[in-house]
Protein backbone atom coordinates (compact mmCIF):
# COMPACT_ATOMS: atom_id res chain seq x y z
CA UNK A 1 0.00 0.00 0.00
CA UNK A 2 1.29 3.46 -0.40
CA UNK A 3 1.76 5.82 2.29
CA UNK A 4 0.09 9.04 2.83
CA UNK A 5 1.85 12.31 2.88
CA UNK A 6 2.05 14.64 6.04
CA UNK A 7 1.60 18.22 4.97
CA UNK A 8 3.08 20.77 6.66
CA UNK A 9 0.28 23.26 5.96
CA UNK A 10 0.66 26.83 6.33
CA UNK A 11 -2.20 29.01 7.09
CA UNK A 12 -1.03 32.06 6.68
CA UNK A 13 -1.82 34.90 9.43
CA UNK A 14 -5.03 34.39 9.75
CA UNK A 15 -7.43 35.46 7.28
CA UNK A 16 -8.92 32.53 5.00
CA UNK A 17 -8.33 34.87 2.15
CA UNK A 18 -4.85 35.17 2.65
CA UNK A 19 -4.28 31.56 2.44
CA UNK A 20 -2.72 30.05 -0.32
CA UNK A 21 -4.28 28.49 -3.24
CA UNK A 22 -2.48 25.28 -2.73
CA UNK A 23 -3.56 24.90 1.31
CA UNK A 24 -6.94 26.49 0.89
CA UNK A 25 -7.41 22.79 -2.06
CA UNK A 26 -5.58 20.96 0.17
CA UNK A 27 -7.69 22.09 3.37
CA UNK A 28 -11.34 21.53 1.19
CA UNK A 29 -10.32 17.85 0.64
CA UNK A 30 -8.83 16.87 3.97
CA UNK A 31 -9.99 13.70 5.16
CA UNK A 32 -7.14 13.75 8.59
CA UNK A 33 -6.79 17.04 10.24
CA UNK A 34 -3.54 17.25 13.10
CA UNK A 35 -3.41 20.77 14.78
CA UNK A 36 -1.78 21.85 17.77
CA UNK A 37 -3.29 23.39 20.92
CA UNK A 38 -3.47 23.93 24.67
CA UNK A 39 -4.74 21.99 26.77
CA UNK A 40 -8.32 22.85 27.79
CA UNK A 41 -8.18 25.40 24.64
CA UNK A 42 -10.30 25.49 21.06
CA UNK A 43 -6.85 25.81 18.92
CA UNK A 44 -5.63 29.29 17.06
CA UNK A 45 -5.25 27.61 13.78
CA UNK A 46 -8.25 25.08 14.33
CA UNK A 47 -10.18 28.16 14.47
CA UNK A 48 -8.67 29.86 11.28
CA UNK A 49 -9.91 26.71 9.25
CA UNK A 50 -13.35 26.70 11.27
CA UNK A 51 -15.42 26.60 7.81
CA UNK A 52 -13.33 24.94 5.62
CA UNK A 53 -12.56 21.47 6.54
CA UNK A 54 -15.21 18.99 5.36
CA UNK A 55 -17.59 17.79 8.11
CA UNK A 56 -16.57 14.53 7.64
CA UNK A 57 -12.91 14.76 8.51
CA UNK A 58 -10.79 13.08 11.17
CA UNK A 59 -9.60 15.02 13.50
CA UNK A 60 -6.50 15.27 15.78
CA UNK A 61 -5.47 17.47 18.41
CA UNK A 62 -2.04 17.57 19.60
CA UNK A 63 -2.91 18.89 23.44
CA UNK A 64 0.39 20.42 24.80
CA UNK A 65 0.38 19.72 28.29
CA UNK A 66 0.03 23.17 30.98
CA UNK A 67 3.70 23.77 31.55
CA UNK A 68 3.62 26.21 33.98
CA UNK A 69 4.98 24.21 36.77
CA UNK A 70 8.77 23.67 34.70
CA UNK A 71 10.24 26.43 34.13
CA UNK A 72 11.35 26.34 30.47
CA UNK A 73 15.39 26.60 31.09
CA UNK A 74 14.08 22.71 33.39
CA UNK A 75 16.25 19.79 31.23
CA UNK A 76 12.55 17.97 32.45
CA UNK A 77 10.73 20.94 30.58
CA UNK A 78 12.45 19.56 27.17
CA UNK A 79 12.42 16.16 27.78
CA UNK A 80 8.50 16.49 28.27
CA UNK A 81 7.80 17.93 25.70
CA UNK A 82 10.53 15.80 23.32
CA UNK A 83 8.21 12.81 24.32
CA UNK A 84 5.03 14.72 23.22
CA UNK A 85 5.98 15.35 20.08
CA UNK A 86 7.75 11.59 19.82
CA UNK A 87 3.85 10.63 20.71
CA UNK A 88 2.39 12.96 17.79
CA UNK A 89 4.59 11.61 15.43
CA UNK A 90 3.52 7.84 16.69
CA UNK A 91 0.19 8.78 15.41
CA UNK A 92 1.05 10.58 12.01
CA UNK A 93 3.53 8.39 10.93
CA UNK A 94 0.81 5.07 11.67
CA UNK A 95 -1.57 7.08 10.13
CA UNK A 96 0.33 7.57 6.27
CA UNK A 97 1.55 4.14 6.40
CA UNK A 98 -1.87 3.11 6.61
CA UNK A 99 -2.12 5.21 3.30
CA UNK A 100 -3.69 8.19 4.37
CA UNK A 101 -2.97 12.08 3.68
CA UNK A 102 -2.56 14.46 7.04
CA UNK A 103 -2.94 17.93 7.33
CA UNK A 104 -1.14 19.08 9.89
CA UNK A 105 -2.24 22.79 10.83
CA UNK A 106 0.24 25.55 11.07
CA UNK A 107 0.18 29.42 11.90
CA UNK A 108 1.99 31.50 9.42
CA UNK A 109 4.39 29.96 7.41
CA UNK A 110 5.28 26.16 9.14
CA UNK A 111 9.43 26.95 8.53
CA UNK A 112 9.48 30.14 10.39
CA UNK A 113 9.56 29.43 13.95
CA UNK A 114 6.72 27.31 13.68
CA UNK A 115 6.00 24.07 16.01
CA UNK A 116 5.94 22.24 13.05
CA UNK A 117 9.33 21.60 12.54
CA UNK A 118 9.66 19.35 15.64
CA UNK A 119 6.96 17.05 13.72
CA UNK A 120 8.83 17.21 10.66
CA UNK A 121 12.57 16.80 12.24
CA UNK A 122 11.56 13.28 13.59
CA UNK A 123 8.81 12.38 9.96
CA UNK A 124 11.45 13.59 7.20
CA UNK A 125 13.29 10.65 7.18
CA UNK A 126 10.43 7.95 8.18
CA UNK A 127 6.90 9.22 5.67
CA UNK A 128 6.49 11.60 3.05
CA UNK A 129 6.54 14.95 3.97
CA UNK A 130 5.40 17.98 2.22
CA UNK A 131 5.79 21.75 3.52
CA UNK A 132 3.42 24.39 2.09
CA UNK A 133 5.06 27.99 2.60
CA UNK A 134 2.84 30.58 3.72
CA UNK A 135 2.45 34.60 4.25
CA UNK A 136 3.62 35.00 7.82
CA UNK A 137 2.43 37.05 10.43
CA UNK A 138 4.65 39.48 10.18
CA UNK A 139 4.06 40.27 6.61
CA UNK A 140 0.42 40.41 7.82
CA UNK A 141 1.81 42.89 10.52
CA UNK A 142 3.50 45.14 8.23
CA UNK A 143 1.51 45.69 5.73
CA UNK A 144 -1.65 46.37 8.47
CA UNK A 145 0.81 49.09 9.34
CA UNK A 146 0.54 50.74 5.81
CA UNK A 147 4.08 51.38 5.58
CA UNK A 148 6.77 49.30 3.85
CA UNK A 149 8.92 47.37 6.21
CA UNK A 150 12.15 47.84 4.37
CA UNK A 151 13.50 50.03 1.12
CA UNK A 152 16.85 49.51 -0.76
CA UNK A 153 19.63 47.29 0.75
CA UNK A 154 18.06 48.26 4.89
CA UNK A 155 19.22 45.12 6.98
CA UNK A 156 15.88 43.41 8.87
CA UNK A 157 16.38 41.30 12.24
CA UNK A 158 14.07 39.27 13.36
CA UNK A 159 13.97 39.13 17.12
CA UNK A 160 12.00 36.76 20.01
CA UNK A 161 10.94 38.87 23.07
CA UNK A 162 12.34 35.98 24.91
CA UNK A 163 15.77 37.25 24.04
CA UNK A 164 17.36 39.26 27.35
CA UNK A 165 16.99 42.95 27.49
CA UNK A 166 20.70 42.87 26.68
CA UNK A 167 20.64 41.10 23.19
CA UNK A 168 17.46 42.48 22.63
CA UNK A 169 19.24 46.14 22.79
CA UNK A 170 22.35 44.91 20.91
CA UNK A 171 20.19 43.79 17.97
CA UNK A 172 17.99 46.43 17.88
CA UNK A 173 21.22 48.99 17.37
CA UNK A 174 22.41 47.32 14.37
CA UNK A 175 19.48 46.47 12.24
CA UNK A 176 17.79 49.01 10.26
CA UNK A 177 14.27 47.83 10.61
CA UNK A 178 13.12 45.21 13.25
CA UNK A 179 10.00 42.69 13.96
CA UNK A 180 10.08 41.69 17.34
CA UNK A 181 7.38 38.07 18.10
CA UNK A 182 6.45 36.53 21.15
CA UNK A 183 5.46 39.48 23.10
CA UNK A 184 3.55 38.66 25.60
CA UNK A 185 4.48 39.26 29.10
CA UNK A 186 8.03 40.09 27.99
CA UNK A 187 6.16 43.54 26.29
CA UNK A 188 7.80 45.51 29.28
CA UNK A 189 11.18 43.81 28.38
CA UNK A 190 11.08 44.74 24.66
CA UNK A 191 9.95 48.48 25.25
CA UNK A 192 12.78 49.10 28.08
CA UNK A 193 15.30 47.78 25.27
CA UNK A 194 13.66 49.93 22.27
CA UNK A 195 13.55 52.48 25.05
CA UNK A 196 17.17 52.58 25.00
CA UNK A 197 18.16 52.02 21.46
CA UNK A 198 15.84 55.09 21.15
CA UNK A 199 13.51 53.29 18.83
CA UNK A 200 9.79 53.57 20.76
CA UNK A 201 8.58 57.28 18.70
CA UNK A 202 9.63 54.40 15.35
CA UNK A 203 7.96 51.33 16.59
CA UNK A 204 4.64 49.69 16.04
CA UNK A 205 2.54 47.45 17.76
CA UNK A 206 0.35 45.44 16.01
CA UNK A 207 -2.03 42.90 17.89
CA UNK A 208 -3.97 39.86 15.71
CA UNK A 209 -2.49 41.06 12.33
CA UNK A 210 -5.33 39.63 9.53
CA UNK A 211 -7.62 38.31 12.03
CA UNK A 212 -11.12 39.79 13.60
CA UNK A 213 -9.82 42.29 16.07
CA UNK A 214 -7.00 43.84 14.17
CA UNK A 215 -4.91 46.58 16.11
CA UNK A 216 -2.29 49.19 15.39
CA UNK A 217 -1.00 51.48 17.66
CA UNK A 218 2.26 53.58 17.88
CA UNK A 219 4.06 51.88 20.69
CA UNK A 220 4.36 54.91 22.50
CA UNK A 221 0.62 55.03 22.85
CA UNK A 222 0.41 51.50 23.92
CA UNK A 223 -0.41 49.88 27.12
CA UNK A 224 2.93 48.04 27.36
CA UNK A 225 2.17 45.85 30.83
CA UNK A 226 1.61 42.60 28.31
CA UNK A 227 0.68 41.93 24.98
CA UNK A 228 -1.95 38.88 23.65
CA UNK A 229 0.37 35.96 21.88
CA UNK A 230 -1.04 37.59 18.51
CA UNK A 231 0.99 40.44 18.69
CA UNK A 232 4.19 41.87 16.77
CA UNK A 233 6.18 45.03 17.23
CA UNK A 234 7.74 46.58 13.98
CA UNK A 235 10.37 49.60 13.23
CA UNK A 236 10.35 50.26 9.68
CA UNK A 237 13.39 50.64 7.62
CA UNK A 238 13.82 54.31 6.48
CA UNK A 239 16.60 53.59 3.46
CA UNK A 240 16.91 54.48 0.23
CA UNK A 241 13.89 55.75 -1.74
CA UNK A 242 14.03 58.12 -4.68
CA UNK B 1 -17.72 58.82 -10.32
CA UNK B 2 -16.13 56.61 -7.31
CA UNK B 3 -12.44 56.67 -7.91
CA UNK B 4 -11.31 53.03 -8.22
CA UNK B 5 -8.65 51.23 -6.15
CA UNK B 6 -5.20 50.72 -6.56
CA UNK B 7 -4.43 47.06 -5.78
CA UNK B 8 -0.65 46.45 -4.56
CA UNK B 9 -0.48 42.53 -5.60
CA UNK B 10 1.62 40.46 -4.02
CA UNK B 11 1.94 37.79 -6.24
CA UNK B 12 4.28 35.41 -4.03
CA UNK B 13 7.30 33.80 -5.50
CA UNK B 14 6.12 32.75 -8.26
CA UNK B 15 4.71 29.29 -8.16
CA UNK B 16 0.70 30.27 -8.64
CA UNK B 17 -0.54 27.15 -6.87
CA UNK B 18 1.25 29.72 -3.60
CA UNK B 19 -1.09 33.14 -4.73
CA UNK B 20 -3.20 33.95 -1.86
CA UNK B 21 -6.83 32.81 -2.80
CA UNK B 22 -7.34 37.12 -2.31
CA UNK B 23 -4.62 37.58 -5.17
CA UNK B 24 -6.33 34.47 -6.91
CA UNK B 25 -9.25 36.23 -7.54
CA UNK B 26 -8.62 40.02 -8.45
CA UNK B 27 -6.18 38.66 -11.01
CA UNK B 28 -9.04 36.77 -13.02
CA UNK B 29 -11.59 39.63 -12.54
CA UNK B 30 -8.66 42.04 -13.32
CA UNK B 31 -9.81 44.67 -15.68
CA UNK B 32 -6.19 46.87 -15.84
CA UNK B 33 -2.82 45.04 -15.18
CA UNK B 34 0.24 47.13 -14.26
CA UNK B 35 3.67 45.47 -13.87
CA UNK B 36 7.50 46.47 -14.27
CA UNK B 37 10.08 45.52 -16.62
CA UNK B 38 13.18 46.27 -18.39
CA UNK B 39 12.99 48.02 -21.64
CA UNK B 40 12.76 44.85 -23.98
CA UNK B 41 11.48 42.18 -21.68
CA UNK B 42 8.79 40.20 -21.01
CA UNK B 43 9.00 41.13 -16.83
CA UNK B 44 9.15 38.10 -14.77
CA UNK B 45 5.57 39.44 -12.88
CA UNK B 46 3.73 39.44 -15.86
CA UNK B 47 5.40 36.25 -16.90
CA UNK B 48 3.67 34.31 -13.59
CA UNK B 49 0.62 35.53 -14.27
CA UNK B 50 0.40 34.32 -17.64
CA UNK B 51 -2.43 31.92 -17.50
CA UNK B 52 -4.58 34.15 -15.42
CA UNK B 53 -4.99 37.83 -16.61
CA UNK B 54 -8.87 37.99 -18.53
CA UNK B 55 -7.91 38.01 -22.15
CA UNK B 56 -9.82 41.77 -22.50
CA UNK B 57 -7.73 43.17 -19.73
CA UNK B 58 -5.73 46.43 -20.23
CA UNK B 59 -2.02 45.73 -19.73
CA UNK B 60 0.01 48.80 -18.54
CA UNK B 61 4.03 47.45 -18.58
CA UNK B 62 6.06 50.37 -16.79
CA UNK B 63 9.38 50.19 -18.27
CA UNK B 64 12.63 50.77 -16.41
CA UNK B 65 15.44 52.53 -18.42
CA UNK B 66 18.66 50.61 -19.21
CA UNK B 67 20.51 52.71 -16.56
CA UNK B 68 24.10 51.00 -16.88
CA UNK B 69 25.47 54.26 -17.81
CA UNK B 70 24.70 56.56 -14.53
CA UNK B 71 26.30 54.50 -11.42
CA UNK B 72 23.93 53.93 -8.36
CA UNK B 73 25.58 56.66 -7.03
CA UNK B 74 24.94 59.34 -8.61
CA UNK B 75 22.32 61.68 -7.99
CA UNK B 76 21.00 61.68 -11.40
CA UNK B 77 20.86 57.91 -10.93
CA UNK B 78 18.21 58.47 -8.13
CA UNK B 79 16.22 61.90 -10.14
CA UNK B 80 15.88 59.78 -13.32
CA UNK B 81 14.43 57.17 -11.29
CA UNK B 82 11.74 59.55 -9.03
CA UNK B 83 10.83 60.95 -12.40
CA UNK B 84 9.97 57.49 -13.95
CA UNK B 85 8.12 56.65 -10.85
CA UNK B 86 6.03 59.88 -10.81
CA UNK B 87 5.29 59.43 -14.18
CA UNK B 88 4.06 55.75 -13.57
CA UNK B 89 2.05 57.05 -11.04
CA UNK B 90 0.06 60.02 -13.05
CA UNK B 91 -1.19 57.24 -15.17
CA UNK B 92 -1.93 55.22 -12.51
CA UNK B 93 -4.08 57.85 -11.01
CA UNK B 94 -5.76 58.78 -14.31
CA UNK B 95 -7.36 55.62 -14.13
CA UNK B 96 -8.49 55.73 -10.64
CA UNK B 97 -9.69 58.89 -11.15
CA UNK B 98 -11.57 57.36 -13.84
CA UNK B 99 -13.29 54.67 -12.03
CA UNK B 100 -10.97 51.72 -13.03
CA UNK B 101 -9.23 49.73 -10.53
CA UNK B 102 -6.05 48.94 -10.96
CA UNK B 103 -3.94 45.65 -10.40
CA UNK B 104 -0.39 46.35 -9.95
CA UNK B 105 2.31 43.09 -10.20
CA UNK B 106 4.35 42.48 -7.26
CA UNK B 107 6.56 39.74 -7.00
CA UNK B 108 6.96 38.54 -3.90
CA UNK B 109 5.27 40.86 -0.31
CA UNK B 110 4.53 43.88 -1.79
CA UNK B 111 6.60 45.83 1.43
CA UNK B 112 9.09 43.56 1.63
CA UNK B 113 12.43 45.15 -0.64
CA UNK B 114 9.47 45.59 -3.02
CA UNK B 115 9.36 48.61 -5.77
CA UNK B 116 5.54 48.91 -5.62
CA UNK B 117 6.39 50.96 -2.90
CA UNK B 118 7.87 53.94 -4.94
CA UNK B 119 4.49 53.91 -6.48
CA UNK B 120 2.36 53.39 -3.21
CA UNK B 121 4.21 56.32 -1.30
CA UNK B 122 3.24 58.75 -3.82
CA UNK B 123 -0.53 57.50 -4.16
CA UNK B 124 -1.50 56.80 -0.88
CA UNK B 125 -3.02 60.10 -0.27
CA UNK B 126 -4.09 60.61 -3.79
CA UNK B 127 -6.43 57.58 -4.20
CA UNK B 128 -7.40 54.32 -2.88
CA UNK B 129 -4.54 51.92 -2.46
CA UNK B 130 -4.66 48.11 -1.46
CA UNK B 131 -1.98 46.07 -0.44
CA UNK B 132 -2.05 42.44 -0.70
CA UNK B 133 0.27 40.90 1.11
CA UNK B 134 2.27 37.53 0.04
CA UNK B 135 4.19 34.36 0.63
CA UNK B 136 8.30 36.31 -0.01
CA UNK B 137 10.77 35.13 -2.04
CA UNK B 138 12.81 33.61 1.41
CA UNK B 139 9.73 31.43 2.62
CA UNK B 140 9.54 29.61 -0.86
CA UNK B 141 13.57 29.40 -0.97
CA UNK B 142 13.78 28.14 2.98
CA UNK B 143 10.96 25.53 2.50
CA UNK B 144 13.14 24.61 -0.64
CA UNK B 145 15.98 23.48 1.41
CA UNK B 146 13.63 21.11 3.54
CA UNK B 147 14.83 22.94 6.76
CA UNK B 148 13.17 24.89 9.28
CA UNK B 149 15.51 28.48 9.13
CA UNK B 150 14.86 29.88 12.73
CA UNK B 151 14.18 27.74 15.95
CA UNK B 152 13.37 28.59 19.17
CA UNK B 153 14.94 32.26 19.93
CA UNK B 154 17.12 32.15 17.02
CA UNK B 155 17.82 35.86 15.62
CA UNK B 156 17.18 36.28 11.54
CA UNK B 157 18.86 38.78 9.72
CA UNK B 158 17.61 39.65 5.95
CA UNK B 159 20.54 41.44 4.19
CA UNK B 160 21.12 42.57 0.74
CA UNK B 161 24.31 41.46 -1.19
CA UNK B 162 24.68 45.14 -2.45
CA UNK B 163 26.16 45.90 1.28
CA UNK B 164 29.81 46.35 1.52
CA UNK B 165 31.90 43.04 2.39
CA UNK B 166 32.68 44.91 5.85
CA UNK B 167 28.82 45.70 6.42
CA UNK B 168 28.03 41.83 5.34
CA UNK B 169 30.34 40.30 7.73
CA UNK B 170 29.50 42.30 10.28
CA UNK B 171 25.73 41.55 10.40
CA UNK B 172 26.56 38.05 9.44
CA UNK B 173 28.70 36.89 12.60
CA UNK B 174 25.40 39.01 14.71
CA UNK B 175 22.97 37.06 13.65
CA UNK B 176 21.96 33.02 14.07
CA UNK B 177 19.96 32.84 11.10
CA UNK B 178 20.77 34.62 7.48
CA UNK B 179 18.46 35.24 4.24
CA UNK B 180 20.91 37.16 1.78
CA UNK B 181 18.76 38.56 -1.39
CA UNK B 182 19.65 40.71 -4.16
CA UNK B 183 22.94 38.53 -5.39
CA UNK B 184 23.64 38.62 -9.27
CA UNK B 185 27.04 40.22 -9.91
CA UNK B 186 27.28 40.43 -5.48
CA UNK B 187 27.77 36.85 -5.11
CA UNK B 188 31.65 36.95 -4.67
CA UNK B 189 31.28 39.75 -2.27
CA UNK B 190 28.84 37.95 -0.43
CA UNK B 191 30.79 34.28 -0.35
CA UNK B 192 33.79 36.39 0.52
CA UNK B 193 31.87 37.34 3.68
CA UNK B 194 30.45 34.21 4.76
CA UNK B 195 34.17 32.35 3.92
CA UNK B 196 35.44 35.19 6.65
CA UNK B 197 32.06 34.62 9.51
CA UNK B 198 32.87 30.47 8.93
CA UNK B 199 29.67 30.06 7.60
CA UNK B 200 30.46 28.94 4.33
CA UNK B 201 29.84 25.13 5.14
CA UNK B 202 26.43 26.07 6.30
CA UNK B 203 25.12 28.23 3.71
CA UNK B 204 23.08 26.92 0.69
CA UNK B 205 22.33 28.74 -2.02
CA UNK B 206 19.03 28.64 -3.50
CA UNK B 207 17.98 29.72 -7.45
CA UNK B 208 14.50 30.31 -8.78
CA UNK B 209 12.83 29.40 -5.63
CA UNK B 210 9.23 27.99 -6.17
CA UNK B 211 9.90 28.88 -10.08
CA UNK B 212 10.35 26.44 -13.16
CA UNK B 213 14.26 25.48 -12.99
CA UNK B 214 14.66 25.55 -9.42
CA UNK B 215 18.00 24.59 -7.68
CA UNK B 216 19.24 24.15 -4.36
CA UNK B 217 22.87 23.84 -3.90
CA UNK B 218 25.32 24.30 -0.40
CA UNK B 219 27.13 27.31 -1.38
CA UNK B 220 30.63 25.09 -0.99
CA UNK B 221 29.42 23.51 -4.21
CA UNK B 222 28.19 25.87 -6.26
CA UNK B 223 29.41 28.25 -8.84
CA UNK B 224 30.10 31.89 -6.53
CA UNK B 225 30.94 34.45 -9.81
CA UNK B 226 27.52 35.51 -10.04
CA UNK B 227 23.89 33.97 -9.60
CA UNK B 228 20.42 34.99 -11.19
CA UNK B 229 18.41 37.68 -9.99
CA UNK B 230 16.01 35.55 -8.26
CA UNK B 231 18.76 34.01 -6.25
CA UNK B 232 18.53 34.14 -2.25
CA UNK B 233 21.20 32.93 0.26
CA UNK B 234 20.06 30.75 2.81
CA UNK B 235 21.86 30.08 6.87
CA UNK B 236 19.72 28.18 8.88
CA UNK B 237 19.67 29.05 12.41
CA UNK B 238 20.29 26.11 15.18
CA UNK B 239 18.37 27.07 17.99
CA UNK B 240 16.74 24.92 20.60
CA UNK B 241 15.12 22.16 19.41
CA UNK B 242 13.27 19.54 21.91
C1 LIG C 1 5.75 30.49 17.29
S1 LIG C 1 5.76 32.00 16.34
C2 LIG C 1 5.07 31.38 14.81
C3 LIG C 1 5.26 32.31 13.63
C4 LIG C 1 4.53 31.83 12.39
N1 LIG C 1 5.04 30.55 11.94
C5 LIG C 1 4.62 32.86 11.25
O1 LIG C 1 5.05 32.51 10.14
O2 LIG C 1 4.24 34.01 11.48
C6 LIG C 1 4.39 32.84 17.08
C7 LIG C 1 4.52 34.36 17.03
O3 LIG C 1 4.21 34.80 15.73
C8 LIG C 1 3.62 36.09 15.79
N2 LIG C 1 2.39 36.06 14.96
C9 LIG C 1 2.06 35.08 14.09
N3 LIG C 1 0.92 35.39 13.44
C10 LIG C 1 0.51 36.59 13.90
C11 LIG C 1 -0.61 37.45 13.60
N4 LIG C 1 -1.53 37.12 12.69
N5 LIG C 1 -0.71 38.62 14.26
C12 LIG C 1 0.23 38.96 15.17
N6 LIG C 1 1.28 38.19 15.50
C13 LIG C 1 1.44 37.02 14.87
C14 LIG C 1 3.41 36.44 17.25
O4 LIG C 1 4.44 37.29 17.65
C15 LIG C 1 3.56 35.09 17.93
O5 LIG C 1 4.08 35.23 19.23
C1 LIG D 1 13.68 43.66 -4.99
S1 LIG D 1 13.71 42.19 -4.01
C2 LIG D 1 11.98 41.81 -3.93
C3 LIG D 1 11.62 40.83 -2.85
C4 LIG D 1 10.16 40.41 -2.91
N1 LIG D 1 9.27 41.57 -2.68
C5 LIG D 1 9.85 39.30 -1.92
O1 LIG D 1 8.93 39.45 -1.09
O2 LIG D 1 10.51 38.26 -1.99
C6 LIG D 1 14.32 41.04 -5.21
C7 LIG D 1 15.14 39.90 -4.60
O3 LIG D 1 14.24 38.96 -4.01
C8 LIG D 1 14.79 37.65 -4.09
N2 LIG D 1 13.74 36.77 -4.63
C9 LIG D 1 12.43 37.09 -4.73
N3 LIG D 1 11.72 36.04 -5.18
C10 LIG D 1 12.59 35.02 -5.36
C11 LIG D 1 12.46 33.65 -5.80
N4 LIG D 1 11.27 33.15 -6.15
N5 LIG D 1 13.57 32.89 -5.86
C12 LIG D 1 14.78 33.39 -5.51
N6 LIG D 1 14.95 34.67 -5.10
C13 LIG D 1 13.88 35.47 -5.02
C14 LIG D 1 16.04 37.74 -4.92
O4 LIG D 1 17.15 37.73 -4.05
C15 LIG D 1 15.92 39.08 -5.59
O5 LIG D 1 17.17 39.67 -5.84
Amino acid sequence: MNRGTIYGLGLGPGDPDLMSVRADRLLRTARHVAFFRKAGRAGQARAIVRDMIPEDAVEFPMEYAVTTEIPLADPRYNAMLSAFYTECCDHLRALSEAGEDVVVLCEGDPFFYGSFMHLYSRLRDVVPVEVVPAITGMSAAWTATGQPITWGDDVLSVLMGTLSEADLLRHMQAADALVIMKLGRNLPKVRRALDAAGLTSRAWLVEYAAMPGQTVTPLAEADCDKAPYFSIVIVHGQGRRP
